[in-house]
């Protein structure tokens, strides 16, 4: 088996953990197994790092702020090697540059282009444990990117597609993908396995613990992958194409906080005033989520939208720049609620569903402010104050718990 | 002009300090030079982290430390090109990478084989201050290699001699090379020229300001060097060929306390001796410097030669366990001495400098232990508490003072 194992700033953050890694990735390579193991900076590194960059600008050029982050990840490779040499295992550290992992140019935010794999190969065949830095790539001109958020997942899913491995191990600090968070909701379980679309789902939602850039990654090219625990030594979360698990009718429920709400309130019933609003809002870099548009009693519009907690402000003001533009009477913006979602690719083929999930709530008496669905995805806007037991309410709905 | 300029580790410590470089070099770039920038890690980084290589590997393997190691240059050149940014100033930085400056395997050790220059050209002629790591290579399989000691400043005069550099400038903390250790001999004077092979001499006898490595290099590509002081603006040392000052008698005096003496007693009087006695002495890798051979009172010889330190009970312990081969009948150590030299390539037509010295030395009453001279040195031992005084005396002698 080739196995593509990828451990976070936590599981790296001292000697001590990196020696853990290490044993850990040791146990798999003395079954006979391939491994490659993909690593970003130790914990706090990166800040550090960010911290002294500002000290001499206080708006570093991007260029040169990654050819600084880059220096994380290449110490975390080298002190794992160190470590399996101490421990009397054959490995070697590989940076970008001689994986030779090559992205666009988008400085703290480039694209994956191509995994050469002749190096990582030349060095499995030789029966070393390869570890690579995760997070960086480089250029066609041989300079240093990063690949942005989640960046060291992403590049465990194209090591993992390059190589055709037969697994992708994400540690992370959680277990698995539960149905719930279960810092909300005691009766949360662990799933088995999950498809990449729920995934998905789940992750824009605030589940957070994969990227979707590198879910949607491991679904373009197949990539089994498994999210387990750093910490210990449970089975995980299994995400793949089709799951064997017997369907339930929905796989989980996320609750996520950080959206606002705003409401743009008069606005003429006329063709072109969608357009306008969200041609206003996408050029000020506003992320928009769920979208609710109704006739107002006096034949005015009214749109309503949701956008993460950092892009309120820049939202308003856009708008507000636009008044003459837009000829809305008012806006108002509500900061205290929450998405609450369910996800499972079984509620395509059962209808119902949302239906059931709305009962669920009317009957904790739970308002619903807004409405939006996927084709694997119900999302309802409520209040922030009733999320923790709207839940819970929901998770019972659908027989979620043990 | 074309200025290639080196700073160590102290001279880029703090964000604060590589403000003050980046301003230093500024001012060379806005009089219309193209100027390139090499640098050391930032002071301590590298302490750091072979601390950090320690806990969890006493032994690491030296790929891998020299992986470790060298993000610490990368950090340095990228806050450097961050403060050249936030100066207004375009730069960039490289890493050997980038450069490709090719080295061979040595891990820890490399020797440098080729530098291109089609990048640093590249960027030259955009107008832009490259700054590019020190210390560093890749081999020709792009692992990463180190250059070993003084390998910053070898760095700097081989970027020199590829570009053809109008002048390498290495800064450290001393404002130059100094006819005698100004710490001990008041009248010490700062030399405005000195020819490579004096600073070859005086940088084995431990006037330590350049590297010898750096020096030869210099010397074989005929790259003008410049010793500056990273504090202040004073004029420096310049290395070259031949120097243009009329020719003092000689140019330095040194001062090396760390060598010890070692006598052999009673060998026999045979050929071969010798041989044997330094074959033993190679193998068990111990640095030899001055070497004196005496025919003893019974017919027997005794041969006493110098070393460093470090190597003293090295070669006592290679010795004793040679003594059935040897045939000697005793060993004699002196750690309490020390090795006073004169440099100067004017010694070369001027008999009688040596006599001058000796006399020097007479005239305090001061012993000499050992003689050893080469074209353009004259080297004694003497005690170690006869140090101070003897150089003072031979300053003098010379008329070195201001």
């Amino acid at each position: 088996m080739l196995i593509v194992k990828k451990f976070g700033g936590t599981s790296v953050a001292n000697p001590e953990r990196v020696m853990n890694v290490a044993r850990r990735c040791i146990e798999d390579y003395n079954k006979g197994n391939d491994v490659v193991v993909v690593l970003s900076a130790m914990d706090q590194t990166t800040d550090e790092l960010i911290d002294l960059a500002h000290q001499v600008n206080k708006k570093p050029p991007k260029r040169e702020l990654d050819m600084l982050m880059t220096t994380g990840e290449q110490v975390s490779v080298a002190m794992m090697a160190m470590a399996m040499d101490a421990l009397g295992v054959r490995a070697v550290s590989l940076n970008a540059f001689q994986v030779r992992m090559i992205t666009t140019s988008s400085y703290g935010n480039a694209r994956l282009k191509r995994i050469e794999k002749e190096r990582i190969r030349h060095e499995l065949d030789d029966r070393k444990i390869v570890i690579v830095t995760g997070f960086q790539g480089v250029n066609k001109y041989d300079d240093i990117t990063t690949l942005g958020r989640g960046g060291s997942d992403t590049t465990a899913v194209a090591i993992a597609a390059a190589l055709h491995a037969d697994a992708c191990e994400i540690y992370t600090d959680v277990d698995g993908v539960y149905t719930a968070d279960p810092r909300i909701c005691p009766g949360a379980r662990k799933m088995k396995e999950i498809t990449y679309d729920e995934m998905l789902d789940l992750a824009s939602l605030g589940a957070g613990v994969l990227h979707n850039r590198s879910v949607e990654m491991a679904k373009k090219y197949g990539v089994t992958l498994v999210v387990r625990s750093s910490l210990n030594n449970s089975e995980g979360t299994v995400l793949k194409e089709e799951t064997n698990v017997e369907r339930m009718l929905i796989s989980g429920v996320a609750l996520d906080k950080s959206a606002d709400r705003i409401s743009i309130i008069g606005l003429k019933n006329e063709p072109g005033v969608a357009f306008r609003v969200f041609d206003v809002l996408a050029k000020a870099n506003i992320n928009i989520d769920v979208i609710l548009q109704s006739i107002g009693r006096d034949g005015t519009k009214d749109i309503s939208f949701t956008c993460p907690d950092g892009d309120a402000d820049d939202a308003i003001k856009a708008l507000e720049a636009n008044q003459g533009r837009l000829h809305f009477k008012s806006l108002d913006i509500n900061r205290d609620v929450a998405k609450l979602s369910i996800v499972g690719a079984g509620m395509m083929t059962n209808p119902g569903v949302a239906a059931k999930m709305f009962e669920a709530l009317y009957n904790e008496d739970i308002n619903i402010n807004m409405i939006s669905t996927s084709e694997i995805r119900v999302t309802v806007l409520i209040d922030e104050k009733d999320g923790t037991r709207a839940v819970n309410a929901v998770h019972d709905a659908f027989g979620l718990s043990e």
